[in-house]
């Protein structure tokens, strides 16, 4: 569990797309933010107050979150000294790269000195079991994509907020490392020892309440040619009863793939349904939702109208339309 | 690599299905075997010659492997005594335990003191890649089967000791445990991390020859709810070009789960196939083994022909009559 609020450090980023943890806190646990911590060579923001790192820590910031990425996931050195920084003002430090903050020997030491916590989320610290497919009481939906990167994380966040809303019984379970910082628990799966992938799924959403439904995030895609073997042991472990999924307009090859064209929506619902039913035979999809970003206000509705005829599931857009249609299908 | 001769350490096994990597050896590389050296408590026998490690060592002996399993992977303080023995006496030590040889300081520092190698062959020591599903050179036989456990390692290298006798140019790429101590190399791919599935079997099977056939020893089951996405990944990075699927009679549960019956052959070409398309649109079946060990020699090989007939390709028990038939049909 991490401690808010948080001061959010994006280094000397200047791409948009580096800062997704950073995004993902800003947009999703604003409140839990005191303010971003950026170097002078920094040309991007997640939107929150400018705080050197004194002045976060007098303000009351519990934890500095490094919330930029990087090819390889490392921890550059020159960074060493703003953690180490943080860490004599008595915060805890927390990293979703790949690079783990405890392979440095002098950050170990002087956060055991301050008594203060390094939280590599990426990285499970629990022993997990294999999984077993056994049925869990309670309900589950997950998110599954024609592609990584299509609103998985969005989406699942967008029901769990409109089912609160609502007064339901509900918990988003993360599944990545961005979703585990917004969450302040969870697992990095595509972490986990390939063994695990299925039991660290079904520790993640263990049994509950029968009126209980956990949101969980989906990661890669069935037809990813890397990734679809997480997804599949994700979908094993959770044994959803719903399944909403993900696609992103405009996409014209596989995340990070060459020449790899997407599947399309009725090859994903027919692939996740298949692969669901080996631990939930009942599994549905209840809805699909849509990034519409590459297309103006018009088209996203009329290509969501489209879509829904098709499917006869609510189809939206969550950013631009919400996620209510959705939930109203659900409850 | 590994370097034989061995000498096959069984500790004090009492359970036959507990020295699978003993007996693997025993079979597969019975010329590389030196002897098996058993505590006085073991009930068991891999049939090979019984030797102390003096003894063994003083024949040549090159390597010390843990030839047994045990829940949970662990290796137990009271064999430490032998393994350091082993070490003294000049020979590197082999484990495909979960537990690393390397955690133990001990043997680290008597290791290299020794000049000798501590080889935990279950944990990868490359950095992998993560997967592309670019078609690569040369051609692919994956084993997959209907759960675990049912003969796919035993019925990949069948195929590639057909092969080889027959000069042709092929290679068993070893994915578990076992199947890295038999071939002295792979990778133990349900231990890789999950993100790197796909990407391991990549790097197992590279570009080759155009004539060369990589076997692909298979792991786990699609239709498994612990081990899908090992299998997944598996059939993505290994592009199959042939798939030969491997099936055990008389099993009436998927293995360690209760009350899960096994899928239909039928329906575990169906999903076998779907999945591997993505990475090799023009993959096929060429072969069934059957694990026939339940019936007689009769009822064996009736079932296979009624097999035969039903899905139109060869159908073997790998032990009883051979994968002649198989490697016919591919060549």
């Amino acid at each position: 569990m991490l401690t808010p609020p948080y001061l959010v450090f994006l280094g000397d980023a200047h791409n948009p797309l580096s800062i997704k943890m950073a995004n993902g806190i800003a947009t999703w646990r604003k409140e839990q933010c005191i303010g971003q911590f950026r170097l002078p060579a920094c040309s991007v923001s997640a939107g929150l107050p400018d705080l050197d790192i004194t002045t976060a820590a007098k303000e009351g910031a519990k934890t500095f979150v490094l919330g930029f990425a990087n090819s390889g996931g490392i921890i550059d050195v020159s960074w060493l000294p703003y953690i180490k920084e943080a860490i004599r003002t008595g915060m805890d430090v927390v990293s979703g790269l790949h690079d783990k903050l405890t392979d440095f020997q002098e950050l170990v030491d002087l956060a055991k000195d301050h008594n203060v916590r390094l939280i590599d989320i990426r990285h499970p610290t629990v022993k997990l079991p294999t999984g077993k497919g056994y049925k869990r009481a309670g309900k589950r939906l997950l998110t599954v994509g024609t592609d990584c990167s299509v609103g998985k994380m969005y989406t699942s966040l967008a029901i769990e907020k409109e089912m609160q809303h609502r007064g339901m019984n509900v918990d988003f379970r993360a599944t990545g490392q961005c979703g585990v910082l917004i969450a302040g628990k969870g697992l990095a799966i595509d972490c986990v020892i390939s063994d695990f992938i299925a039991g660290a799924a079904e520790y993640l959403s263990p049994s509950n309440d029968s009126d209980h439904w956990d949101i969980v995030e989906g990661q890669g895609s069935l037809s990813h040619p890397a990734f679809a073997g997480v997804s599949l042991g994700l979908i094993h472990g959770s044994q959803p009863d719903a399944l909403v999924v993900c696609h992103a307009l405009g996409r014209t090859s596989m995340r990070g793939i060459k020449d790899k064209p997407l599947p399309t929506i009725a090859r994903t619902i027919e692939q996740n349904i298949d692969a669901a039913r080996l631990t939930n035979p009942s599994v549905k999809v209840v809805g699909i939702t849509v990034n519409t970003s590459s297309v103006d206000e018009t088209e996203a509705l009329a290509i969501c109208q489209s879509l829904s005829a098709e499917f006869d599931v609510p189809v939206v857009d969550p950013i631009r339309h919400g996620v209510a249609a959705i939930v109203d299908a659900l409850a």
